[in-house]
């Protein structure tokens, strides 16, 4: 099972491709960031974000497409209606290639990574960076975000009581952290 | 000189494509509305708006797609947001078949319809019908909104004091509406 993770902005659109390994293994098969200047044109801007993941939908074949559902408010709304630019020509980049779509709240994804709805972006850093057992957090924030949503997807629900067994490495991260 | 106004939305995506011969004068091609199920998914309903863009585009050969400038500010962010994802594969639409994207300010159209830059939907219309000699007002409204547009771009901008000369015709239901 490979997941993409997509966290789509105007400026810099970040994926993460993983591959499940088992319940609870996961790696990671590549991530990188789509960029577009600024002063280029808006369809120019879409265009090349829409054709970057078309791109890495086709090289990297993944069974099912992730990013973070839409809040109820935003403080900036005008940039989160450019940041609905992005993430339309994403979805369609996934549907024409046949890629279904899951979407997550953020508030999951942060629990579902660090079993804290509110964790920081540090910490889910930290966790991204343990569970792909890499060497130091991937650069720029904008994949490690993406690669938390394909993570969030691979992991088994939470429990009832909204803990879960996590492997040593990773408690003591998150003792670290605390 | 063909001109295609759009008015994107996720629910119903209003187009509309006239004519411009010479300066004064413009007749209208087509107008119609790409409308989506809400029960579809969200990959589904932004493809059939792009597929139904390019294929107008690709029937009509306009000149220009015109769309209407986002706002500083929105009532309801989270609609915006989703009208972005609909605006968004519009642009993308365009790009992807050479068609350049003009944006106007809701005032700046307003006011180059009717010389009043808070004028009505109703007043709106009413020039929109006037001006393509129309029996009646385009329907649903995102066919005559998508109108608006394109007639904003063909239309000589205003002189410095705000006004302009207006056939005769239209004048009468100007001052009629008032």
């Amino acid at each position: 099972m490979r997941i993409m993770g997509i966290d789509p902005g105007l400026q810099r659109t970040g994926y993460g491709v993983i591959e499940q390994l088992g319940s609870r293994d996961c790696r990671l098969v590549e991530g990188g960031v789509i960029e577009t200047d600024s002063t280029w044109l808006l369809p120019r801007r879409l265009a090349v974000i829409f054709e970057g993941i078309v791109q890495v939908i086709t090289e990297l074949n993944p069974d099912i497409a992730v990013v973070e559902k839409l809040y109820a408010k935003y403080r900036h709304p005008r940039t989160a209606i450019l940041m609905g630019h992005a993430r339309g020509v994403v979805y369609l980049a996934a549907a024409r290639n046949s890629v279904e779509v899951a979407a997550y709240p953020a508030s999951q994804i942060k629990k579902s990574l660090t079993g804290n709805g509110r964790a920081t972006k540090a910490q889910v850093a930290a966790m991204v960076t343990q569970l792909l057992g890499l060497p130091e957090p991937p650069a720029p924030a904008d994949v490690t975000d993406a690669l938390a949503l394909a993570i969030c997807h691979a992991r088994p629900t939470l429990d009832g009581s909204g803990r879960r067994e996590l492997p040593e490495a990773i408690r003591q991260a998150m003792a670290r952290d605390r």
